[in-house]
């Protein structure tokens, strides 16, 4: 029987499970819910909670604590991280080159297959390992490659039109690095990541508050 | 007399603003509150409540909308993107390095002035343009050079110490890639984004989704 995961849960197995590849890199063995949620900020309880929704689960040992590697197998099946995904990556600016040329924060899960960029002399003359194609071709080429996650790294302006090529070429997920709130089936999950916002906002939140200028 | 800023609007500001660079990238001179709204998926309402927020504010012509040019000024001298600050990166792999190497997001006001990482070896052999220290040397360093902002990408069993030294050498903002959730002073801002996790959280609804496992 299958056991329901709601959002939050799944976010923070996906948080948990980090944790426990860099303390199973370290050789820890066992680690509890306590320790777990000090790091994550969060209580002993939500830990347990979140452990609970697995679809198989023992527990923590009272005395030991979780075992690492068998509950890092555990999130890993249940979440479906053994899954390979085909992903692709829209607008070969600097971010997007870099995530293209794997330089950045990929689990060795999702395999970019195609990059897609509005400017054809770019495509023709990058240099990568990766196949790149004008964004006219990103339906047909989603579908032929039968891609299923999408690293949108666009100017604003285009964010939404690439969002519609790529949901109506079979996409079922889309890391999102515009500011632009995309529009798209419910079928699709889109996660928002806006690092230059993120950075712009800490400084003016630095600035702010030197001129004691924040509420 | 100044105006005291909320954080959501702040964080709204940012995003309008990266709006209007766009715009003004293609030409664009005035642009309505609706038209940002509909972008960023809140409310025109939403949009000018937090114009108004602004320094000097001198609100949309019904007519026109707002003046790109002028709105973009007005956000980044009321958020002082116009201050440079100096920033550092503490953990130099993957993303830390592309990030030191500027090959990401930033805008030209923030300027990375320092690298950390605790492999001797690699601070020694790493060849960038930005000179890079030995982790034990963050708060002398960071003091000495007066950096404000600093980027932790260091793995999470080293986030909560590294941030420590970081306070202690004066950082006033942290931007943390770790999923680590970093305690430190009132005055220090955080800012948590963490890419590994969004892509997996984004497989994992993917496929809870495709085996409807997920509430």
């Amino acid at each position: 029987m299958i056991k329901k995961i709601p959002l939050p849960a799944v976010s923070r197995l996906s948080a948990i499970y980090r944790l426990l590849c860099d303390l199973s890199a370290q050789g820890v063995e066992f680690v509890s819910s306590a320790a777990l949620g000090e790091m994550l900020g969060v209580g002993a309880h939500n830990i347990r909670k979140d452990v609970s929704y697995l679809l198989e689960t023992d527990g923590a040992s009272a005395k030991n604590g979780y075992d690492v590697e068998r509950l890092k197998g555990q999130i890993s099946r249940a979440l479906g991280f053994d899954t390979e995904f085909k992903a692709c990556v829209v607008g070969l600016g600097k971010l997007g080159l870099a995530i293209l040329r794997n330089e950045l924060f990929f689990n060795d899960k999702m395999r970019v297959v195609a990059g897609f960029d509005s400017n054809i002399n770019l495509v023709e003359t990058i240099k990568v390992d990766i196949d790149v194609y004008p964004s006219f071709d990103i339906t047909e080429t989603v579908k032929r490659l039968d891609v299923k996650l999408a690293i949108l790294t666009v100017p604003q302006q285009f964010a939404q039109e690439c969002a519609n090529r790529l949901v109506q070429g079979g996409i079922k997920g889309i890391v999102n690095f515009t500011s632009v709130v995309i529009k798209t089936e419910p079928f699709v999950k889109v996660r928002n990541v806006d690092l230059t916002s993120e950075l712009r906002i800490l400084s003016a939140l630095v600035s702010l508050d030197e001129n004691s200028n924040l509420t």
